[in-house]
């Protein structure tokens, strides 16, 4: 059940001292949102440390990424909007920065996705019930421009089965999402250990 | 002496906490047993965050791994009742993932253990009384038929002298356990720090 | 508006405590600075722990960098006051020392600057729009005889454009600074995080 | 000035949870003395773990290393003793085991001190003025022989000009001393920084 306003204001103030917490909201980097009881979506407001948020640090926008407030939402807005009119089920999305997302997202050659096969870790998403398995975390090329990175996100996206839980944009960070802000924030804390993992065996060379 | 369920909760929660401030309870991971003054094992209920355990997230299972209580415990619980059947001096088992000791079971060729040589720290092992010595942490391949796998490790276990206080999952996770909570505590901290030292090793090349 | 004494040194603490928070205050490493609505300069007291500040440990100093109380300054405040002559919008300066900045100003060869492309992170500096740029963050040699380092830093910084938000010294340290002592902050903790991502990308080779 | 033994307690239960807090005092790692005021030394009874410190976890020994009451000094208090006796300077002797710290020890060739150059974090150590220096931390090989171990420690500390504030044990950890319990963790704290970039640039290879 979707929240509402207030509750789900609460919920982002925290998770962002969690985050933040981890290491994984430096500066004013990252945006938080969630879909609220009436349809309208509340994200973080554009510009402020995620780890030191307040009540007024939270804004509204549609469904399709327009502010409901004179409080400017976040530029990746259009993003977190697109995510949920593609995902019913998305009840909330978390995006960060972090050494191991931009670090990953540079190692690898462009064009090339993540790929995660062996972790017992990949159970925490969402729909994975083995280790045994290969998951995709889709990667985009960053760009500023906000309205056609989020249709090539979407475009991709709706053809990708099984349904991922996050995505990935290349030198910028991790998207996440979930049936809570809880499951968001498991996405996020799995793919930090898993992508931090992938890092190491990069650098010395998997054996097994 | 085994605690009541009452004492083993609160042992397992603060346990928690401090695992997951020490960045080894990410996401769901991990799960945590204590043998109690019954004879039964109190195990950490499927799908919590460790980090923030409350007095409802712990069940009971028997010697045999059998759920005693309507609340599932972990998946994993074989694995711990496994360990109380196979060490009467076992008083509580820890599982965590975490980056060292997912990547070190991944960079060694299949089949190999890890083993620890020349660490002063290897002195917080039970048993262990110099550095000078060779430690064996024995490596087991992942596996989702738990019945299966508990099995693999109690037949290795049995045959392993000196006993060890601690095993692996390949691309998985520790399991160690002791004579208490803190004690197990202990060997997964020692732990941690050793099997980082050997990546880092790894990487560079040791000369000494 | 440049704020009083008082409230200069309560944000020169509360920063203190962030940093060590972060890593970014080791032993008696780094040394901060706010401009004064009198137009002094509030800089911290030479050798204390930057995470342990007390109010006695901000001191005064005018802006050619001479000290106003008997309180010594931070033997850097030479580099503070060049700062504040220069650029009349910096409003605080943050120096510290970090694994990042010190590494990497040693793995560069020497007269290299630190060049930043690519990562998303770099709009939070002030005056950046966009990933798709080139940010060079000038890297000066380290050295003690202050008033000489304060003129090659004034000699070059007033060569650069765009305005530099921060500058490195080799084995030594950043310094960064901004409107607020808060956006200075962001500058630290937002390099930090790029060039962290710059040493994993100098250990295994960028393809993307 | 020397304290009394129930200052000396709180300054070393205070300063076993902030290195506790950096990540330096996994599981019962490390052991901590004061000098007090009637010639004795408080020192870390053996076994606990240092972030966690009671009361009734220091215990007293003599110059000698001998243990004046019945709670067991660490088994390492000789070498505390040994540079209590050779340096009347020092007041506070810290022993920590690091990733660092053991990891670099056994990068080097055996018999190679840590050298370290050009790092301005190097005047953190008592008497160094200048980053331009080159700064000789011995490494001694470990051993489980205290007296002999200790002996090796003072005939080699005593030859050695300038006065060093830190040794390393092989593949143990560091030993550092100063003239408060606040200086010797400054000099722990500025060693992990020192040896954490030493490390990075043993991978990288330097350039400057």
């Amino acid at each position: 059940m979707s929240p509402t306003l207030s509750s789900a204001i609460a919920e982002i103030v925290a998770v962002g001292r969690r985050l933040d917490a981890r290491g994984l909201a430096p500066a004013t980097t990252g945006n938080y949102s969630v879909r609220l009881d009436d349809g309208c979506i509340a994200v973080t407001v554009s510009g402020r440390h995620k780890g030191r948020l307040g009540q007024d640090d939270v804004t509204q926008i549609d469904l399709d990424g327009r502010a409901l407030e004179e409080k400017p939402p976040s530029a990746e807005a259009a993003l977190h909007a697109g995510i949920y009119r593609l995902y019913a089920e998305a009840q909330a999305v978390l995006h960060v920065h972090s050494v191991a997302s931009i670090t990953l997202t540079r190692l690898l050659p462009r064009g090339s996705d993540v790929v995660l096969e062996g972790y017992e870790t990949l159970k925490v998403l969402p729909g994975v019930t083995t280790h045994d398995t290969r998951i995709v975390i889709p990667v985009f090329d960053n760009s500023q421009d906000m309205p056609a990175l989020a249709r090539a996100v979407e475009d991709r996206l709706a053809t990708l089965q099984p349904t991922p839980s996050a995505l990935l944009l290349r030198g910028h960070g991790v998207y996440a999402w979930g049936a809570s802000v809880e499951e968001a924030e498991r996405v996020v804390e799995a793919l930090e250990l898993l992508m931090s993992c992938e890092i190491e065996v990069l650098r010395v060379g998997r054996r097994s």
